[in-house]
């Protein structure tokens, strides 16, 4: 048998110690699929003396996470600190720059500097990987780099972030307001006391900017990428979306263009008996668009302390059975630029939700506004206000606003956003506009 | 650059040519993300003279396959020939025992001999991959053998026939029978002359003999999968799982329990609103059960020229960056026998479908019988037959049989076939039971 793989694991929060569990209970299996032992040799968190329920015994224990990176006993350094900035990058780079193999699940590390650290790890012949960065326990990084090698990849993108997911899937299913349900996630964990960088959609944008990378062979470019959040979708769109069809999740996308690559997040339809409409509560997917492959979609547990540790894991395992090569699956050197395809040139369906004022001609004039931008209808659904007493018939009351459901066909981004603009220009609607990009699948 | 990996390709049938085509139209790509060139420098198949819309100008060629293998020239056989003994069979091993990395998209060959020539393989300190050879484009056995190396692995299922799925879509989509059905799949080339190796489930428990060594490191055992095929699903079972909220598919099933390794092939009912009951038409989908990582679904295309040679190329891919290790995830000493848990200890609940002639006691007699084997039910739907004339009530007439659904509470499948056996001897059923198992997802 080899000499054992030595790791020095830098943060023992619910991740850091689902991996110390993880070598502790699979140990003879991981002997025997990988031929050699792997060990933790060394550990630094910030406190000592608390309790994590496994002993630390065995290991060397570092006050700061830059000695452990350079302690000399370890092959391998797994960053599980998180942060983009900070002691996660110092430790990273102190440890490519002493020739340790690093592993991390520090998303927003790699979608900041990620170019600068692979450069690094390339010059010094180690490893970077990241599978527990994107979608937890979902092996995509893996199926890109490795799986998918031969192809051409025209679009990726997936449900990637647990807590918007939740959040969509319980406003469905008990037609209940964001911000009620947005409160009992946090009441049960699931949402962080300031939920921005989840419900905002930033989470989602940094998984996104590593995918696009191993995608496109392009430079990381987290500040390229267009960022709508979840916070305006409200049960009447979901129930909109369920008539006509499709369900409401939070996408992150990244495709090809003739003019570049074109970076999104938001709120996105996606057709209602397709495998990723059924995708529900804090389950994560990726779908990769191959030239070869066809569609592939890869669906699993995008976070928790296991499902993390076992993507931690992968990157160990495959350390330890030597398969190194370029962190984003190109030399440095060959990663391109990465050039920008403008959201509004972008192509696609939208829906469109309306506040109209319910007087003569208005309808007419939406209608015209839209046809001004060659914007085409497939679908329309004129819907009784919500506060409308039963059995009274509220476009009896001349002047209530009425709620005009509007599903467009293929057009672009542009011609959308200036119907909009010209139909809010007339007064006809009460309110701003809903509108939700139908993601083609 | 490192020095080009060649190939010898047998077989030029559309896989064959779909690498050929992939290699050519991604050269630069595969240069940069290898670091190095793939070159076919050899083939062989039946028909020299036949156009493939390739050249093989520049590639020598051996009108024997186990030339092709023992080719000086190559340092990977690539098999395409298919078939689990015959040419296919002496090919590859002539290859091993050459030295050369084996790369085979053959099910049957590896449900049959698999173990054989991992040993082989392991022996020669070659390769053997065979990514294609289960589920197309769909990269499980890399995620089995690499992203869930850290798991101990608890159950992998799947739909892993494109023709079978097509064959229940298009039976569900238009409520038409199987016999027609399948004559349709026939006209368009889903499914061959003698469709008995797909619909019959022999196609998916070769597949599956594959899954269960990579999940449970147990030899092969191709001939212990128990085996029903999807000819005796009616359009009444489909209208019936859709109104108890199911789907029907054909699965592929391998799972640990306390008596050993269960592997069995037969249409399963899974629930209507989850990723795998989506999966439709000829789209396949694997499904594995971690303790870490939790429950992973991978759904892609599982046949077709290109999206098979894209499997194939990831095989190759890895022989290139020098990622080779024992086929099975384990050397060959530590691969244990194949214990079998019987099919009658399957614990799971039941979908039952009974023509009874409506006389009085006959419910009574069938509840009866569920007891007596503690089989209790969890929904039970009677219908009027579909011959009965509309308008008039079936049940009017004394004797005639009507169809009673029944969906169990969890039982075991003993318990269940007695109660059948006694339910089909009491003479109260006009023909043999339908019984479909519920997968629980």
């Amino acid at each position: 048998m080899s000499t054992p793989l030595k790791l020095g694991v830098a943060g023992l929060g619910t991740v850091g110690v689902g991996l110390l569990q993880l070598l502790a209970a699979q140990k003879e299996l991981l002997r025997a699929r990988l031929g050699r032992d792997i060990e933790v040799v060394a550990v630094s968190a910030r406190d000592k003396a608390k309790d994590r329920g496994v002993s630390l015994a065995a290991m060397t224990w570092h006050d700061d996470a830059i000695e452990l990176a350079r302690d000399s006993a370890i092959d391998v350094f797994v960053e599980l600190i998180g942060g983009e900035d900070g002691v996660a990058r110092r430790a990273v780079e102190a440890a490519l720059d002493a020739g340790k193999h690093v592993v991390t699940a520090n998303k927003a590390l790699l979608a900041h500097h990620g170019n600068e650290l692979a450069a690094r790890a390339e010059a010094q012949g180690v490893a970077l990987n990241f599978e527990a960065a994107v979608a937890g326990s979902i092996p995509v990084v893996k199926t890109m780099r490795e799986a998918l090698s031969g192809n051409a990849i025209s679009r990726v993108y997936g449900i990637m972030n647990g807590t918007c997911n939740f959040i969509l899937t319980k406003m469905q299913n008990e037609q209940r307001p964001f911000d009620e349900v947005l409160a009992l996630a946090q009441a049960i964990g699931y949402a962080e006391a300031d939920p921005t960088f989840d419900v905002g959609g930033i989470d989602t944008a940094h998984k996104l900017a590593l995918l696009t990378t191993l995608a496109f062979g392009t430079e990381a470019a987290f500040d390229q990428i267009h960022i709508e959040g979840i916070q305006a979708i409200t049960p009447a769109d979901i129930e909109a979306a369920d008539e006509m069809g499709y369900r409401i999740k939070l996408l992150g996308v990244a495709m090809k263009t003739d003019a570049g690559i074109e970076q999104r997040v938001h709120p996105a339809m996606v057709p209602k008996y397709s495998p990723i409409a059924q995708v529900s509560g804090v389950t994560n997917c990726v779908a990769i668009d191959g030239d070869q492959s066809g569609d592939l979609l890869l669906v699993g547990a995008g976070a928790g302390a296991r499902a993390t540790a076992s993507a931690v894991f992968s990157d160990i395992g495959d350390i330890a059975r030597g398969m190194i090569y370029a962190p984003f699956n190109l030399r440095s050197r060959d990663i391109k630029p990465y050039k920008r395809s403008r959201l509004k040139a972008h192509h696609g369906a939208y829906y469109l939700r309306l506040s109209v004022y319910d007087k003569p001609g208005a309808m007419a004039a939406i209608a015209t506004r839209m046809g001004e931008q060659d914007v085409s209808l497939e679908s329309i659904v004129q819907r009784r206000p919500r506060t409308a007493l039963p059995g009274i018939d509220a476009r009896g009351e001349p002047g209530a606003p009425i709620s005009l459901i509007l599903i467009t066909h293929e057009t672009n981004e542009q011609a959308i956003r200036q119907a909009l603009s010209a139909i809010e220009g007339d007064g006809k609607v009460s309110e701003a506009p809903q509108m939700i990009r139908i993601e083609k699948l």
